[in-house]
């Protein structure tokens, strides 16, 4: 029998937000029954009206977790709160005791083991004892540089290397993205940011690099990850906020490649600057056959992150209980080795 | 515990044949428990030399089915026999009746239930019966028209529409499938040739817009086919094999339209001519984001066929019992409505 998704919300910064006037306002079959943030400046308000909508939604926010999920006793938690992995975990151990499964925009989510594999063991444990099932997801880590590959990859007998290129344009961008990669900035000024932590690069590189190598059957030996790097002007860019000089900085760009075999298997490139165009999302297999593809303009991130974080309730709950990855909600790639991924039933 | 699956194939046709001579050359973790033809001719032969490869496989062909499976009890049966569904079905049940999953490139058995539902209906309860899986497969329908699209669009917050557009360039292409497609035919013969029977279409757009219907929660009115239509040649184009001249046929097209609330919701059209460069395989949805997906060249459909009947055996194996479709597989998508595909348990 289907019928509405309950679920409760966790964490109601800029994602989050944009995430339940998603819901609110867009969505039906699933419908908020809580809402949870530690900001006791929003302690007793509407998520509707926190959400900048006409209606109210007839949730209160709590910073009582817990009062809520013994109450609720929701099929879902949708938490937008951190990206670090051992922030993020104690966090929802209230939702697993109470048997609610938990999908969340965590990057280091996406594929926990290789942030902590002890500490993924533990709660993979501890959603097993629950029967609940929880799953790290988004547009990047999660999608468009891991599981589009990894699914472009099942129509091909034989893949030597994947490549995958993520050039996004930056001129159309908001104003704070724009300053975040760096636009109009000198170099020295740059990576002065970097090091010191004001800018801060694209999170996930790693996780897509382990969750391509895990869907193919590969065994990583490492993960080499540099930048964030300045991309500079050749000739004068602008937009809207910034007018960038030749060899000021327009953007950043960032690599990572995945070691297998003593090889590079997998190279991922990451660059967001003015006058990126095209932009694309290109996948390219060299393999048999050899396939190239492209999305461009480039995927839009934000809308791609809230999809996801909806799009796969259904396939959480209905998931086999356990800290999950998407490879285990997409089984559904190229099987290097031993056609790896089957294990016998009672062998 | 990993272990090698143990398959048997059935039907060593030109598909047949491509698939056990990539498993027997290429794959490690699979390995030959049986072959079954209805050939006579091919009866006690070892697979290996039907397939072409310089060292015998082990295995010997028979036509008794029944006796293969009852004495190798596989984990997996490989059909690649037939593609109306009525004639296919009934030849898996030797396979279920033995507690064998089957896993099959039959063009209609991908999206079953628009072909006969009360026949896939009992094929269902068979297979759960007998506590194994069944799944249709291919590049085409099975991926490069369906799945695809359905999985990028779980990265969208809403989609009105979905356009796929195939365009192979048939000139590199073998001189049966050149014929296949009417190079160098007059327009009316080419129509004639549909007519007769003597040419016949791509089959399975109808299970294309079925799965992509499917996968979105969009409840299909109707599907609409057109063609195959001739594609003339405005100029004189060639290939090894033909020279067209203009006013010829240089090639065949196909159009099919899922009709969603009154709408024209999914849209396929597929072509194969000559000199059609560049070729590709483009998904476009329109929604949000609006998403413009392209490989290009073109997917070549043989290599995808066998890649997925041999990439998706542990998908099949692990899944649950039933009479499957790839959006049992792959559960990630928009999901229109509701939410669709959440089952409430217990509920």
């Amino acid at each position: 029998m289907d019928r509405e998704i309950r679920a409760v919300h966790v964490g109601l910064g800029p994602m989050g937000l944009r995430v339940v006037q998603h819901v609110l306002a867009e969505r039906k079959g699933i419908r908020y029954v809580g809402a949870v943030d530690v900001d006791p400046r929003l302690e007793g308000k509407d998520l509707g009206e926190i959400a900048g909508l006409a209606s109210p939604a007839g949730v209160k926010v709590t910073g009582d977790a817990s009062a809520v999920f013994e109450q609720t006793r929701p099929d879902i938690a949708i938490y937008t709160t951190v990206s670090p992995l051992k922030a993020f975990l104690p966090q929802t151990e209230v939702a697993l005791r109470n048997g609610v499964n938990v999908i969340s925009t965590c990057e280091e989510l996406a594929f926990p083991s290789f942030v902590d594999a002890d500490m993924t063991s533990r709660y993979d444990e501890l959603c097993k004892l629950h029967g609940v099932s929880m799953l790290g997801t988004g547009i990047n880590p999660g999608f468009l540089m891991d599981l589009r590959a990894s699914l472009l990859s099942a129509a091909c007998t034989d893949v030597q290397r994947i490549e995958i290129t993520r050039r996004m344009d930056a001129t159309p961008r908001r104003q704070p993205f724009q300053k975040k990669i760096g636009a109009g900035m000198d170099a020295d000024e740059y990576r002065k940011a970097i090091e010191s932590g004001a800018i801060t690069g694209h999170v996930g590189l790693e996780m897509s690099i382990c969750l391509i190598a895990d869907a193919l059957g590969w065994e990583l030996e490492e993960v080499r990850v540099t930048g964030p790097e300045p991309v500079v002007a050749e000739k004068q860019v602008s937009s809207e906020y910034f007018t960038v000089a030749r060899g000021q900085v327009k953007g950043t760009e960032q690599e990572a490649i995945g070691i297998v075999g003593g090889e590079s298997k997998i190279r991922l490139s990451f660059s967001a600057f003015l006058g990126a165009t095209p932009s694309f999302d290109e996948v390219v297999i060299v393999g048999t056959p050899e396939v190239r593809a492209r999305v461009s303009p480039c995927w839009h991130g934000d809308y791609g992150t809230v999809a996801m974080s909806v799009n796969l309730i259904p396939a959480v709950i209905n998931a086999r209980p356990g800290l999950l990855t998407i490879n285990d909600i997409v089984p559904v790639s190229f099987k290097a080795g031993n056609l790896g991924g089957f294990v016998a039933q009672g062998a």
